[in-house]
Order: C-alpha cells, then structure tokens, then sequence
C-alpha cells in the first residue's frame, strides 16, 4: 500500500440540506487537520447502494495513489452489517460492508479488515450516525499514515451484490438500464468489449423502450438534435442518448428497463 | 479565545444554481489566501432561519477551536437587522443578528459585537447581498486573527428566538416535528432529557399522525423493514423514522406537526 | 498574465448526483496535487450556456489575479466546436468555445487559444467527455505555470452570443428577465447605468407580468412584507423582487418575459 495521498474523498446520500456531511468533515479536521476533502457526490438517491457502487467505480481510481474513500449509503446503520475497511489496487475505502463496494473490488484482488478497534472511533457511538461517529474517525486516522491492519482483524469475505450482467451470446445481448444521469442519458450495463464482438456483423438492432437504433456512433452529434443515439459513454458501457435532449424523458425509458442488441441475420 | 483554526465554514440559503457562494468564496480568498473553506450547507429552504439555527447547533461545535462560522440566511438583508458576530465556547459565527444563532447561544455564556467597522468591509456594499460584502471580508479578517473587539462595538443581547419548547409534566411530554431530514426522518423538539425521565414507567404510548409508538429503539433495524420506530436520533433528539423508509411520507407528518408522549397509568 | 493564484474554479451543469465533478477533480489533483479546488457552481440547468455565461460573468473576476476558471457545460462535446483557453483581465479561462465565455469577454480584451497540444490532454479522450479527459488536465497544467501559448494556436476570435440587449430611447427602455435566482428574483438584462439616466425624470412605471411598480428602491425591505419592490441587485442590474417572497411564483413570471420601463410624461 502507498502512503497517504493526503486526499479523503466523501460519498454518501446525505443530500445538502443536513448537517451530515459537515459533521464527518469537522470530525475529520479534528483529527487530520492538513487533510484535504474532496466531495464525490452527496446527491445519490436515499439508501440507493447500487448508484454508490456505480459512483465509487467510475472515479475512485482516478486519485492518486494512497487516496482514501471514506462512502456512507448505509440503511443497515446499527444492524449486524459490519463497518469495513477495503484495500483495492492503490487506493482505501472505508463504509458499511453492505454492497456499497462491490464494483471497485471487481475482478481486483482485494483485502477487507473489519473496523473493531474502538481506539479509532469517537468516544460516543449514535446508533444512527456510524459516518460521523465510526467511518469519519476511522477515515482521517488512515489519513495519518495508521496501518489498515490496526483498525481490526481481516475478513476473508467481503458483502458484495452481483447485480444482474448482460446476458450474452452468438444472436446478442441483453442487458438493461444501470444509471440514468442529469441529462437524461440512460447508461447500460453492457461494456464496450461486448458491443465489439458484434461489429463485423453486417447488421444489428438496439431496442430500448419503443425506440431502435441501427449504429454504434462516437459522439452525440452524429445524430441532428432532438434524435436518439446509440454510443460508447465515458464510463465504458453502451449509453443511449438524445443530441441536446434528454433520452430518459423523450423515450420515456426508467432505471431498470431492458436494452437489447439483436444480430440480424443475412437473408443470403 | 484560541487562535483561529484557520477554518471558515460557509452555511446559507443560496442554493447551488448560483453564484453567490462562489462570490462570498472568492472574497475570502482574496483577503486570507491560505485559509481553508468547508461548506456546511447551501442547500436549506430560502429564508428558512430556524433550519439554519437547526443546522449550525448540530455541527458548528465538532470544529476544531477557533473556527468561523460565516452563515447567511437573510430575509431582511438591508433592512435595521444588524451585522453581527458572535463568539461561543471556541468559536466565532458571523452572521445578520435576525435569530440565525439563536441554538448555538442556549445556555452558553456569549459575546456579541455589532460589525461597524467599515474598513473590514468592500469598498461598494450592496443593499442585497451583505453575505458577500460585508459577512465574508468580516470572516477573512478574522481568520487572520483580528480581535473580535476590533470589529465593532459590544452589544448586550443578541436577537434569538424561543422556538416552542416541549411541555412536560408528570403526564408526559408535548412537543412537535422541528426538522424533516433528507430521508424523511422526523427529528422532534423532545430531548434525550425528557425522554430518559420515562423510562422507568410501566408502559407510554408516542403519539404521531396517526400512529402510535410503545418502545423507544436503539436503532431502526429493530423493527422489520417499512415500519415505523421511534428513537433517539444522532442530534441527541426523539426522532421518528421508517426502517428503510420515509416517515414524512409514509405517516404523512409534516414539519411543525405535534408529538406526545403519554404515560400509560397501571390499572392496579 | 500573472503567475497562478493557485485556484482552479469548476462551473458546470453536471449536477451533484454523478461522478462526473468528481472526475474532474481527481484528475486535476494528479497533475497538480497542491492546487486549490473552488466550485462556482454544478447545479446550471442542463446545457444551459446563457445561465453559465451569467455566473461566470458575476463571480470570475472577484478571484485572485491568475485564477483559472474551468468551465464545462458543453452540449455539443465532441462536435466540431473548439476546445478553447481564454485570457481576459488576469483570469484564464479553460472550456468549449460554444459560447459560456460570451460574457466574460463582453467589453475586454482578451486572447484565445485554441487547445490542440495533445501532450496536455489525458492518454485516452471520451468523445462525451472533454471535461475529465481535455478540459481538466489543461487546467491542471495552467496551475503549474505553462504559458497559454503552449496549448495551441491562437485564435483571431472567440465564438459569442449576443443575447438580447436592452432598447433603450428617450421614452424608455425594453428588457427582458435573464436570470431567476433561488429566491425567486427577477434578474433582467437591464443595467444600473440605463435606470441612472430615468432617475431626473418626474414619474416613469416599470411593467413586468400584471405588475407595474413606480420606484426604484434601495432594498427589499423598503416595500412591506410580500410586496413586488424594484431595486438594483447586487450584480448591478435591475431585479424585481417580493420583499421575503418569491416574485417568480407570485407574479407568474418566466425566464426570458419581457420588462419595460416607460417615462411617465408630465400633462403640462
């Protein structure tokens, strides 16, 4: 493991009109006063494990080295589910052992160590609040150049959800409506090394809603404004869109609905 | 009063579609370059004081000692409110005197100065924005460690608000919803205090809407899944709540509606 | 130019429920990890460049000299439009040339530098996203002290829009709303220098929705509690306001209606 990077990010569901956020970060400066705090995101939906996971993805491996990733989507909180610490490639992260890391550790060695020493927590636990009192402590103690290996004893397995992946085979895919962000872009669980094995194909058609699309294209503005497309998004996956529009509302497609990829077959 | 922490947190009204965090922000930085800036919230209801004093009580005294609290929810900006700052315990708010302090002053010794002292304030001084005029240079100065009494002259009383305060008798407790959080947990304005005296009784019944509570919990999970449970929240407040649910709107509470307590007589 | 202030500010439509701002961010602090991340503003209405070049325009320049400003509300991101740096005052500005800089540079004079040198870009770039993969990593090697000359070409002109300016003439001038703050507030495109030129006359009216008002007041709170009041705003142009409401709501006003202020003529 790197030393510190100096840098904790925050990610939770505790949206911004609350003192939840501040409260871990004045915890946090208690501690680690020279910490810098960087916010991912506090506007995931209430207790939406799945959009934490799908957050904590596409960014966290893009800080550098020894970066610490303290992330609070915890509807468990006071339960049995267990306060965690996860070393994945170069980087922490520190939260409920509930799903919320399931896709940073994915295909990646990884190690879990149960967060059990009181010595790292705040002298008075809330029963409600384990992001103030456990994981912000916790967090900014790490910060400090602590060992992952004092924070408590290593698990051999950490809670993670094998949310459903496409299903693919020799006629084509069927995955399914993973995220929708602010713009209305409805992003898939289908990534790009799947959409490529179809590309010599002389045809094929995405459904999704009561729309199809016959193209793989590279940017939105392929399209003339207003109409759909079908491309490779920045986080890898196969992401249909509106040119300037907004897809989850023009195709009136919800989270969780289907997307499919059918091979057309030569009449030859 | 400790030297400053070298912190300044920012709390306002302003929302995040605008400009005017970032302009109190970049005043700051033009006066005290090194300081550091932590948002607590800009995200509470416009004109909303009594969240403001909610949200400042619950948070402002986890900061390290003397850090600056600069908060601006001011309906009456330009009006004969007064410009003030506030010391309490180890720390400093700056702010317009309409109540916004009127929590992290109960039941603490404090001391008031009116800000008069123009030459901490810009040049120009807008009739409607103060937060960037007049609030924030005041705090940038501060953070370098001018005294508060170079601020303005000391005043006897600061304005504060007595929000409705719980009744109780040996009957129980009256109170009511004081805040509805992100999740629609309904914190009340009953203390851990009053709830403790209960406790040693046979049996009590907590009225809210239309439903009614028996036990006090440790935390939502001891009731299964979409009910309702009332405990005492992370604020130190009775707090009712659905276990992974929403009590605002599940139990159709809305702020401000009532909460009692009552003690269950033994029929011996 | 000066030297960097060591600030890079953020603007974008990107919302506080993606990874997107958070992409951003890490990026930046492995190119420069000792830089200063201030956010002007994520919550723009989506691909809304009138409401970005408008909040630029309000807070850029109240930074530190050599502050850079990265900007990215960006609809036509990987269409022909430019990624482009601009040097206006001692501000460096970092986004697409689609038009958010219009107001910046309105009146100034400034440079442009077309962002062509790869060798500043991230290895692999999204075709939807310029902002992590160009805009980002620009910045971030502004804030060390490249030269703008290093990132490409100059440019002879910056693309703008010349959004609606006022008519102004000797019986009065026609405006419109340009911007609706949090509150509520009616911004209109109207500055303070046309209400001067007004003010010697005997009687003017301003129109806007049903309502006529017949004062330009100092502050809201000249006008009673939930009345319409006329006032220059504190980004120096004429606002309509309810004093402690929301005019939007209350006087059924949109973005984008027209105001007008007519000289009352004297009878004599």
């Amino acid at each position: 493991m790197p030393s510190p990077s100096g840098i904790i990010t925050l990610t939770s569901d505790f949206g911004s009109q609350d003192y939840y956020v501040s409260a871990m970060k004045a915890v946090i400066l208690g501690i680690s006063p020279d910490v810098r705090l960087v916010d991912i995101s506090h506007g995931l939906p209430p207790q939406d494990i799945m959009a934490g996971a799908w957050v904590l993805k596409n960014t966290a491996f893009l800080y550098p080295p020894g970066t610490i990733h303290l992330a609070v989507i915890d509807p468990g909180v006071g339960s049995s589910r267990r306060p965690v610490l996860v070393q994945v490639r170069d980087q922490l992260f520190v939260g409920p052992n509930n799903g919320l890391f399931s896709l940073v550790v994915e295909s990646q060695e990884h190690r879990v160590f149960e967060l059990s020493s009181k010595r790292f927590w705040r002298e008075v636990v809330s029963p409600t609040f384990h992001g103030r009192d456990i994981f912000a402590p916790v967090a900014a103690w790490l910060s400090r150049g602590e060992a992952p290996e004092q924070f408590g004893r290593e698990l051999k397995e950490l809670t993670t959800y094998r949310w459903a992946k496409p299903i693919a085979d020799e006629e084509g895919v069927q995955g399914w409506v993973m995220h929708i962000d602010r713009y209305g872009n409805l992003i898939t669980n289908i990534p790009e090394s799947f959409i490529r094995k179809y590309e010599g194909h002389s045809a094929f058609k995405i459904y999704v809603g009561n729309t199809i699309l016959k193209h793989i294209s590279v940017s939105f503005s392929e399209v003339p404004d207003g109409e759909a497309v079908a491309l490779i998004g920045s986080s890898g996956m196969l992401e249909i869109a509106i040119n300037k529009g907004n897809a989850e509302h023009m195709l009136g497609v919800e989270k969780g609905a289907p997307v499919s990829l059918v091979i057309q077959k030569s009449v030859s």
